[in-house]
């Protein structure tokens, strides 16, 4: 188990993205039909979705055509007009609910040696939206927007220029304070500096509209792409035989499931655990849906929770009990994980590789699960972004992977 | 002394900084003439005067019409066909050798209540430029492009907008690991984030260049701009009578000069430091210059060497000794300042504001002198930046001042 950690963790850290497009999702994810919906976390059956899931279920089936109102699509979701399946069997990845369906518009991220790809939906802004069950006309209005005007110009940016290192960028926001979950301020500001000349020449009738979408008030728009790329060395990582490495920790806002390396493929469950954190004026935890998103993928390639101590600033968004928690936070995770990645260093800890490959083995000995940042989304369809803090996992889901590799390993 | 300096140290706090307009330097410098040459650091004399800064004067005098060829500027130079006098006496500062002149298009910076203004010249990019004693074609074509293409469109969105409040975009400069004075990745990103769409809707003829001179290769963009700011904060503390307030510390390559609030308009000098640092390759000690430029007006506001403890992915290309170096030189600037500012705060101490008002007294009872981080000029004309490091102020200046003030006082 030892060797083969090495090597899973090794994969994972191998893993040079590259975001070489921005495709409509049939294009590019393989097999996806026009009634198969994905979503975040683990698998569910829609009548068991919490709220804000079935509220952008609503969303996708107004989007795609399905319906013309949320009543008509909750009645063909019940009726099993659409299929739904989690994004990560599909090489993607979906913040909050994660919904993802033919027509929307995917981040292509693609190792630069094996030529592996994966796949994010695009982050729409902050706030409301179909991310966070919401189904207005101003949602859907945004939706065939990202996909009409926006989607198409990033497209012909990223092949014109041969795509963009993603590492870089990402090794760059580490130094500039964000641990690339919750704080994207310093990958969105990049992405803008380095890139908004190109968009002003590509596309000059729409350059306006596309700059102030990334530039004002949405300092996220980097996570979705750091998503995809952290997916991309999971998946790299993945199937490696008697490997405890964890390949994906996903949230579908009911169940908490992980995936392993040594077992491609297979969901282990708990409860979604509730968030602890800080909530926008007039909410309240009684507002608050459990954990939910594919988000946790940042964590699973040591952003995240596990990258903290390089965001000082990030606490009081948070909702922490002070800076220490992210120094600590980052610690604590250090114990559970294989690696210190080389290319991704915390400043502050003297250039310290960020504690990576988080190891389930690791996880059921120490007793610590990982610690992931999170948006808070409400427990009510139709709403938008409540809070933001920080989940403790529950062991539930490595004890039940640990146990199922020992007994593949017949230990 | 006591009251006198908590007078100094609350006005130099109280600076609300915005960024109004970008006009030309004899449309905003009150007195400037065609013939008055400004530069960094205290009074000096053409002949007296560093080969970089002597370079930056023949720059200076062909972009102006007084001579078609660097001899023929020297010639003219020597002859005293142009008299030279400190920035910091117009309310300006600049970076390295400050040139500023007559056509030259500078940042303007107001007070929101006092309607105070002060100013700095342009970022011209990395490397090579007027401010660092270049006097190429290239140099020259850049500052003409500066002031006919980029200072109108610049000038055209700051008065669509009303001004860009620059405290929070400083405040979030030092979040993201800005010290604002030798790194200023994020300041110069949120500018393009916030004010790429702005451009591109003012100027889409423009756009494309406008935003790639700012977002490719050009971190510093944003110093001209925290600069200004600071020489504001500055000025406004100027004149408490009593007060031992640094409000000036400003080198010219040859010598560095200090103000005090309680003295306003003296210099006192010493020797310009030698600046220890990392060259770049190609470069050693030996072909740096003495430490230049009235760019320490960011510590003189609590920003660079003082805030440094923000910033430890700086130390690398400082050539520090560690991160260590990057908290312990905020906790000695901490003991040589009078006040932490609230409003500009270091996440990583807890959010403890930055060591903002260098007393003068403290500084010679204490024996720690202010620590500036610094690009390194070259020591010949024509050249491009050297390295970048830190240099410690010579006590002199400092004792100089202190004794001045004392006999002020019939102390």
């Amino acid at each position: 188990m030892r060797k083969a950690n090495e090597e899973a963790v090794r994969r994972l850290m191998s893993a040079d993205p590259v975001l070489v497009d921005c495709r409509p999702a049939h294009e590019v994810l393989p097999g996806l039909s026009r009634n198969t919906f994905l979503h975040a976390g683990p698998p569910i059956a829609f009548e068991d979705m919490c709220p804000p899931m079935q509220g952008a279920v609503y969303c996708a089936m107004m989007n795609e055509g399905f319906a013309e109102t949320p009543e008509e699509a909750r009645e063909k979701a019940l009726a099993g007009v659409v299929t739904f399946e989690p994004c990560h069997g599909y090489g993607a990845v979906g913040p909050m609910t994660g919904l993802t369906t033919w027509s929307m518009p995917m981040w292509v991220v693609e190792d630069r040696n094996t030529h592996r790809r994966s796949f994010a939906n695009l982050s729409e802004g902050v706030g409301v939206g179909l991310r966070f069950g919401d189904y207005s006309p101003e949602t859907l209005k945004r939706l065939t927007w990202l996909a009409e005007v926006f989607a198409p110009v990033m497209s012909k940016i990223l092949r014109e220029m041969g795509g963009i290192d993603l590492a870089p960028m990402m090794a760059q926001g580490l130094a500039m304070g964000d641990e690339l979950h919750m704080r994207n301020h310093a990958g969105t500001a990049l992405f803008v500096k380095n890139y908004g000349w190109r968009i002003a020449a590509a596309a000059p009738e729409h350059a306006e509209e596309i700059l102030k979408f990334i530039g004002v008030g949405h300092d996220q728009f980097f996570l979705n792409i750091a998503m995809a790329a952290n997916k991309l060395a999971a998946d790299m990582a993945d199937g490696v035989p008697g490997s405890s490495l964890v390949t994906a920790i996903a949230r579908n806002g009911v169940e908490v499931g992980i995936r392993i390396s040594g077992l491609p493929g297979r969901w282990f469950t708990g409860p979604a655990p509730e968030v602890k954190g800080l909530y926008f004026p007039g909410f309240t935890a009684a507002d608050a849906n459990r954990d939910i998103g594919d988000s946790a993928i940042m964590e699973t390639g040591g952003f995240g929770g596990c990258a903290m101590a390089t965001a000082p600033a990030i606490v009081k968004f948070l909702g922490a009990d002070g800076v220490h928690v992210a120094r600590e936070t980052t610690d604590a995770m250090y114990r559970i994980t294989l690696a210190e990645h080389p290319r991704y260093q915390i400043p502050a800890l003297d250039f310290r590789g960020v504690p990576c490959g988080i190891d389930c083995a690791k996880v059921v000995e120490t007793g610590i699960t990982p610690v992931l940042n999170t948006a808070i989304a409400s427990n009510r369809a139709g709403q938008k972004m409540v809070g933001a803090g920080m989940s403790v996992l529950p062991m539930e889901p490595f004890a039940k992977a640990l146990l199922a590799l020992a007994e593949e390993l017949g230990i």
